[in-house]
């Protein structure tokens, strides 16, 4: 990765690298980068998929694994707090969603957590047998409401209306036949912002649950649940919070909901008495109802060693400075990529509507990801045709930003994305 | 811990402390031993609830988290085999339960596991309205069969019946309404083992499906599903198999059943292109199709490490030891502890119908583990009146069992267990 300014930086725009340094020498943030590890010769700007490793973590998980279980061994369930984890883990991700205490806690995939809410959302408006959610959804959501629409409609079918940022719209479908809408903040692919506010309102209005998915949004920008009035939330914690890989969901559940929802999943580490072991499941009274079975606790020591450093962080710098991130990167990519590749963003540009991520469009944009990779830029590719961005304020600097966009001015000029090795075959995350 | 054979080790068996120090010195499995960490000064019998430590663990960990997730970060998803990982892991156990290669799948926790199998199977026999499961079953299978009765029976009820060993029996309720049978192979409080092919037998006859819990059997024991012809099964792996606190639960279909298996939770890992991005669900041809969401890798991780000790494991032998192990509790206990303070094990003593656990009855068991666990003997309790034993082949010795039933001997002969700080409080694992 080049360090100086590399020779085809001959920008049309104001800026320039000089200017890029300067923004991260007077950043209030900059200080974060170094609790990152970040291998050496990469720009990484896929922490949206999975997030950079905090450089305490594998200190952290070492300690879990040979004081907690290798000494502690079945002790550490009371002795380490192990059992209480999925809450007391979750009442420290609350105030990065506008959550209380009580209110959040772990469960295993975002899949199974958006279950839990769905269901216990649609039980908690009988009669309504209408899912609202996103075509442009990550898939998993959609097809976690088959899951739903198999299991629950047995007596009734349940319908699945889809709407889209191009139509239908959500005021289209809303009616009183609508149960549950299903809606991501974030869009994982054009990263369009939605006013999680107002569309709760809206959703309310027509006397429907909404449950928000804020897998693009949690650790990316301030979120508020409780001001929203929303009513179920559920996310990860492997992308912008920096969680490990696969480290466990959380669910939100506004406390108002809490002695009504009926769970889906009525593992015993949701019910009121656990170690009773009787034969007949109640309920525990707050959210650890939503709780199944036992967690996995190398990755609950992943998340835990992350949150110590969301713990120090400002929301509304972290915001400030992704959009400003994001910004410098549309501006770059407009004024050195758009015109003579015809590169286009998909991005909105409104401040507003934005998550922390660009998603640029290119016919062939998986091996141009692919070049930009081998050339240490991380970031991914999203069918058909989007090369992906997220700008991780903790750890994603300006000058990051500007030599990114170098680096992909430098494989379309040269195309030697065109060079076979790049071509699409087999899995791609 | 007492190495030397102390005073109270005047007994009415033939056996004496020499004897087993003697069984292990010619133990073929007394290797293993040295591959685990074992806390100083503690016996630990509680291996069926949490393994222990293999050594070599907190190194593996460590470079799954500073080379596959801090340096390879989103590559590692191909690079190192990530995505892949539920499934190869799979192909690790397969081995320990007579399952074929391509299976097996790695799941969340047991009770999501169960769920995916139980509803699997109840679609499998249409028109068949009733499930039948153990009375002693661990619980929680009880209520995740509540869920599935509660999800799956919005068009027609589904029944659940429970046997026990004490009657109702199998055959007392197997009719043509039966869809499923879901039984645990050792009882998670008597250590009872199942016979697995023949009780599959008498399932399949009345022509239901069997849904094994093996829980407390894989690790244990020689397991062969498919010589059983059994349908589908599950399991944990922080027990037996020492994976770690939490690590993820399997889930093994007969693949004779795997096309017609429709997943209750239809997630993107599950999906037969989950990088298409599709908005329908379309299941996985393989056993694949029962994975939801994202692993939680770290860990995935440590149940990978405690995998390549059993690579090495010969379950034979293996049982044999098991048995002897527990025999020889079981003989000392009779010897030492059964006419002075009427301690009655609860466990078969026909060693084809018994785990690799002991337990014991007291009506102060609670405060007479408690007792023991301050001595360093660990194991644990069991609602209302059992203390349980689990014996661990791979790093229980002869010597271990002889020291434990002396502790044992002494908390009873002073009655140390009647002092106040060993009373019942708050939450038991």
């Amino acid at each position: 990765m080049s360090t100086t300014t590399p020779p085809s930086a001959t920008t049309r725009t104001a800026l320039d690298r000089a200017t890029c340094e300067a923004l991260d020498a007077s950043d209030p943030l900059g200080s974060f980068r170094d609790r990152f590890v970040l291998p050496e010769g990469v720009i990484y700007l896929d922490g949206n998929s999975l997030g950079a490793l905090p450089r305490h973590t594998p200190a952290h998980v070492q300690r879990v694994i040979t004081e907690e279980w290798g000494t502690g061994l079945i002790r550490s369930w009371n002795d380490a707090g192990w059992f209480a984890k999925p809450r007391t883990v979750g009442d420290r991700i609350a105030p990065l969603i506008g959550a209380a205490e009580g209110e959040v806690v772990l469960g295993d995939s975002t899949s199974a957590s958006l279950f839990q809410a769905v269901v216990a959302a649609v039980r908690m408006r009988p009669g309504r047998r209408v899912i609202v959610a996103e075509r442009g959804n990550f898939p998993t959501d959609l097809y976690m409401l088959e899951a739903v629409q198999e299991l629950l409609g047995g007596g009734e079918p349940l319908e699945r209306r889809l709407i889209a940022d191009d139509g239908p719209t959500l005021d289209d479908v809303l009616d009183d036949h609508v149960a549950v809408v299903v809606l991501t903040q974030v869009d994982y692919r054009t990263g369009r912002l939605h006013d999680l506010a107002e569309v709760t309102r809206r959703v309310q209005a027509a006397g429907a649950l909404v449950v928000w998915d804020l897998c693009h949004s949690a650790g990316a920008l301030p979120i508020d649940l409780n001001a929203a009035w929303a009513d179920f939330a559920v996310g990860c914690t492997y992308k912008y919070l920096n969680g490990g890989p696969g480290s466990p969901s959380f669910l939100w559940a506004a406390s108002r909901h809490h002695a009504a929802a009926r769970p889906a999943l009525t593992g015993w580490h949701g019910h009121a008495r656990p170690f009773d072991f009787t034969v007949d499941y109640a309920p525990a009274p707050g959210i650890e109802r939503f709780r199944v079975g036992t967690p996995q606790l190398l990755s609950v020591a992943g998340l835990e060693a992350s949150l110590d450093i969301w713990d120090d962080v400002d929301l509304e710098l972290l915001r400030e400075k992704s959009l400003r991130l994001t910004e410098l990167f549309l501006s770059l990519v407009d004024a050195r990529l758009a015109e003579r590749w015809g590169i286009v963003s998909v991005t909105p540009r409104e401040s507003s509507r934005r998550g922390s991520q660009v998603s640029l469009r290119h016919d062939d944009g998986y091996a141009v990801m692919q070049a930009l990779i081998e050339r240490g830029v991380i970031g991914d590719f999203r069918a058909p045709d989007l090369i992906r961005f997220g700008f991780t304020p903790l750890y994603t600097s300006y000058a990051d930003v500007w030599d990114a966009v170098d680096v992909l001015h430098d494989v379309l000029e040269t195309e030697v994305w065109r060079e076979p090795r790049f071509a699409r075959r087999g899995t791609v995350t």
